[in-house]
């Protein structure tokens, strides 16, 4: 009886971490998801692309309670280059988000207009600034 | 007094475009200026990097009318690299912004901890968009 005792705390001791690992994926998985997208567009379909832009950020931020912002700037000097900060209410709200008809008309309608793309995964400094 | 009549008007042609010229400008310094600073920490230095500009970004949001957010994200896989998108409410918000003490107690805290900056400035797709 006593050997049965013992041999159980290993075990326990597993559980008890591994279910730590999952509250910690778990809470991480409720965090906010802040993203910048930057993008180089064809400069002779610049205005196209804007159109399409404006519309996607437009219906995204309206119809999506978990779309928190998708606030897209345009370079003064080098007009092709865009950032996008995007705040997504947490993972789950961004999986849903890349699902949305209009994220997916905008995806597959300027597939062409784009040059380049990249995804830069961040951690705000402050998670709760917003816009005045 | 014909010929004085004929006379006049270039000069009120010169009047009216510069008229309309001074009318853009100050148009133009009435619109949100919206820029993205790029910078690179030394990485010794960032952990106290990070606590200045939470304090600075923390007290112009709060503190001046015209900083409409100061939003500072780190990159997961590149932890120096910092892209602040800084909106104010016009030109003369951000000249007032960069003599607050706050502000300069950051720059003065800060810079020999900043190993590059780039100051980018930008027209943002949607002015109107905040985050919810």
């Amino acid at each position: 009886m006593t050997s049965w005792r013992w041999s159980i705390y290993p075990i326990l001791a597993l559980v008890i971490v591994l279910l730590g690992g999952c509250r910690g994926e778990a809470a991480q998985e409720q965090q906010p998801m802040v993203r910048l997208s930057k993008l180089i567009i064809d400069p002779s379909e610049l205005e196209a692309y804007k159109s399409a832009l404006k519309e996607e950020v437009t219906a995204s931020v309206q119809r999506e309670a978990g779309v928190l912002t998708l606030y897209a700037v345009f370079e003064k000097e080098r007009p092709t280059h865009v950032t996008i900060l995007e705040i997504y209410a947490n993972r789950a709200a961004y999986e849903q988000h890349i699902k949305s008809p209009h994220f997916l008309k905008y995806k597959k309608g300027t597939e062409h207009m784009v040059k380049s793309l990249e995804l830069i995964d961040t951690t705000p400094l402050v998670p709760g600034m917003k816009i005045k």
